[in-house]
């Protein structure tokens, strides 16, 4: 028996027979009136409640791939970009609070100290992933074990009142093993997966994707089993968001997917059971190609599309009014019947 | 001397450099920093506020060309949706309560008389345009009147602290006259510019598309000027909006489009003075084939792209959120310095 539970399919009936009453064309709000079925199915009551809590979690991780040259930035930026978004300074940050979302930042296993902190929670077993093009990424136990954090972090939240669930990330070079995750379950060419993650030359992405196509090829384990596939070439920020996806489910809330880390996660949390592909919603599309292949997989179409490339979340926080809205529409727009307005034809 | 100011050149290079130091890889905010830059450009200073009071402005007006079986909505439903516009049920006003914008409704010649309300503004001359199929919309010196009060009142407002203006519509077949005027500024056909609406069958886009087509073909006047444009096959509410369009750049605040009514009316502002074009932001992508017809010629790219076409100004609502964001972002956010976190090699 399964412990994720497809969504309320009534619900969903509901709300489509609701939008046909409400005072607008059929079908005119386009992608919206889709996202408030969905919402409706995962909620299990139409109309469904508008998110109050909406977090954003952060999970942040460094890899040890970064030894081959596959990014410009050195691996301190991780820890520096953590203190900054511990301090408030973060592109996050700002678009956090522009839609009313809190931040929290994961220590998924990043090599460097913080200072406790309510907005830090620290699940860290080992300071970096092994360096991926000649070693596993980390044992299999610690796979598990942190996907396990993950999703009992998503379910503590959700007991505490968060209702929409967004992932974040931080981690020089983590765009490499997101690569090498989504080619190894789309089974698509590490050519068409690897991008430039946050900028990079032809040189460095070339060497990128060798070590993407080297990773893939010469795994032998399991392609269904997500701790193998992380054990073998993840990131620790990959297992946690992996764990967070399932725990979402698990609770009954939505996820909103940042880029291309949290996509390579969700492909993974569908392994474990493809219902979970219920509760997810697509914040964005991501410059990064894996993304999109990534996406097309899930057969999830992003909110949005602004170019953006730079992760930590700031993709899915972007969308959050829009999802917000969709929900808004079934709670609060008139009928034609009560509101005096004749219908077509 | 045009009354019209280019946007401040000084104020977007000092916009590009902020957002080169920025604790974020450059460019990895994708058309959030454009748009940043745009915000400054208009606003005249780096960073640019955070605008603090849009307000959407859904202006309306009756149609003539009705009777030529252009759509299956009954003229009455442009009356009966201000009346839901005014009571707070229509789709305009529960997103602009998501975004925290105003609605303020416009009669700018609509078939029914309104009890007066705060949130309504009347300039109409008339109960409802000419039959265009056969006969001229309105005198030339009505449409130079329509166009001088939505300038006025674009100015009224922003002289009562408005700092964004978002344009919306309502108005039973006008689409029709939108398709029409888009066709005569752009010089694209008929047959590419109209669409479906809010939804018709093939056999009535087949009389709307031959309309429009027969509207365009006997204009014999200028096609560089609004009124007579306007005049010939405009509605009173295209005439308002070139108006709204042209008052904002005069003030020095940004406008977002909505969908082909305004783009519509767009071209036409733009007719009158191209660095119109420069306040302009484009909400999002209408299903109407028109409004794409239109951005392109304006040279501008639709922030959001879901699937709508309800008009009212939905779409320009949905992308608020973002243009804050791209104001807050340069308003907020740490440096490299300021932060201590290393830049790229």
């Amino acid at each position: 028996m399964s412990r994720y539970e497809p969504v309320d399919a009534l619900a969903i009936k509901e709300a489509r027979n609701l939008q046909a009453r409400l005072t607008k064309p059929e079908g005119s709000l386009g992608r919206l009136e889709d996202l408030g079925a969905q919402l409706a199915g995962i909620y299990r009551v139409c109309p469904p409640p508008v998110p109050q809590d909406p977090l954003v979690v952060v999970a942040a991780g460094d890899h040890g791939v970064i030894v081959e040259g596959v990014t410009p930035w050195p691996q301190e930026v991780t820890a520096q970009m953590l203190e900054n978004f511990l301090a408030g300074g973060a592109a996050i940050n700002v678009l956090a609070n522009e839609v009313g979302a809190r931040v929290m930042v994961v220590d998924c296993g990043v090599r460097a100290q913080f200072e406790p902190s309510p907005m830090l929670h620290v699940v860290k077993r080992a300071q970096m992933t092994g360096n991926i093009h000649r070693e596993a990424a980390m044992p299999e136990s610690m796979a598990i074990e942190l996907i396990d954090e993950g999703a009992r972090f998503a379910l503590l939240q959700a007991s505490r009142g968060v209702d929409l669930l967004l992932t974040g990330d931080m981690g020089i070079a983590n765009t490499t093993p997101s690569a090498a995750l989504i080619s190894a379950v789309t089974g698509v060419s590490a050519t068409e997966v690897t991008g430039r993650g946050t900028g990079i030359d032809d040189h460095t992405l070339a060497k990128k994707t060798a070590v993407v196509a080297q990773v893939v090829d010469s795994f032998d384990g399991d392609r269904t089993a997500p701790s193998q596939l992380l054990a073998r070439m993840g990131g620790f920020e990959h297992a946690f968001l992996t764990g967070l996806i399932l725990g979402a489910a698990e609770a009954g809330i939505p996820v909103i997917l940042d880029g291309v880390i949290a996509v390579a996660a969700a492909l993974l949390a569908s392994l474990e059971d493809p219902v979970v592909k219920q509760y997810l919603i697509a914040g964005h599309r991501s410059v990064e190609p894996g993304a999109s292949v990534g996406l097309a997989h899930l057969g999830l179409t992003p909110l949005i599309d602004l170019g953006l490339r730079l992760g930590e979340g700031t993709g899915a926080v972007l969308s959050v009014p829009m999802v917000r809205a969709a929900a808004r529409v079934l709670a609060e727009m008139a009928t034609f019947d009560s509101a005096g307005v004749a219908s077509k034809d």
